[in-house]
């Protein structure tokens, strides 16, 4: 057994206490699989397991394991900032200074070196350069659009979203995946001809 | 863009859709963060953030990655078996039946290389022979006592469970981690000591 200090341990074990609140921080986007929203831990979880299984389509070489830890972290700042709904405009005006905020008490709780790592992960996904941070963003943008197909658009009528926000919203899956943003550009089309994604 | 079948897309997509339900799938276990029992896409999710966070006390070199990767698909086999709880001794009787049915069903409909993969690591944890298996145990059995430590072990006394079934069930995390076994051990016996955990 390695010499680690108990103090060590114990930071470890209040991040991973605190996180749990992740599961209680709600998206606008319902389950495919039941008539309620999800949450920030259950979209988390979705997307590692996405990134296992769409790996290929991934326009560049990536180090999956990194897109799967950058997923699994890339929404704890919502536990202060909240979810800011994609399509709200207001919104969007702070959230990078609540997100940053955030980011400075969350990453705190762990050890110096492990809040450093966890950190520089969260800002490589929030940068959006790198070819992981690229696929992470396009399956990130990915599978709200796939709950919306499977439950006849819900979340979009709820809240009154048009095929122009829908279009603009996922523009930057081509900039991680080509392939994927073809998919569900094709599906998009083919909700507006069945009338489930309204025009402006 | 590489020559991929748009049949093999659509069989990852229905993939990812099935598993949705692994969000609805309930836990015996309740969050720390509030009044309700946890999913096991909540239960996966935070396990892979352990795992992330605690590797530096697996007993053995790990490949961190593959513990991730277990870690999040060790309960889909839950959508078609349930959650069988822990202390159920009823339930586990056909607990191996129920859940190799299910894998049977479930990761035919990936691909067939991934679905033999994902078989493939799935079994490899539930055969709990290498490292990486007996780490992921270890977080597997850790993480319920926690979050039972930190709400006054309501689900350990909301099922009558007292601390020579905890104890017996906790005993495999030290093959995966002498060092997260102390330390919960010790957490135990304090919680005996406080009353939150009843003796036989």
């Amino acid at each position: 057994m390695r010499a680690i200090s108990a103090e060590r341990l114990q930071q470890q074990v209040e991040f991973l206490v605190e996180i749990d609140k992740l599961k209680t921080v709600m998206r606008r986007t319902d389950l495919i699989s039941a008539d309620r929203r999800e949450n920030d831990a259950e979209h988390s979880w979705h997307l590692a397991v996405a990134a296992m299984v769409l790996a290929e389509y991934a326009n560049d070489p990536i180090d999956l394991s990194k897109v799967i830890k950058m997923v699994l972290i890339h929404d704890l700042v919502e536990i202060d900032a909240g979810d800011t709904y994609c399509y709200d405009v207001e919104g969007a005006k702070d959230k990078e200074e609540r997100e940053q905020r955030a980011a400075d008490r969350l990453f705190a709780i762990l050890p110096q070196d492990q809040g450093k790592e966890f950190r520089k992960l969260w800002a490589e996904f929030e940068e959006g350069a790198t070819a992981e941070a690229k696929f992470a963003a396009a399956l990130d943008r990915f599978q709200p659009v796939l709950h919306n197909l499977r439950t006849d658009g819900r979340s979009w009528s709820q809240h009154g979203i048009v095929r122009q926000q829908v279009a603009k919203r996922i523009a930057p899956i081509a900039d991680g995946s080509a392939r994927l943003w073809h998919y569900i550009s094709r599906l998009i089309a083919e909700a507006v001809a069945a009338g489930i994604l309204k025009e402006k």
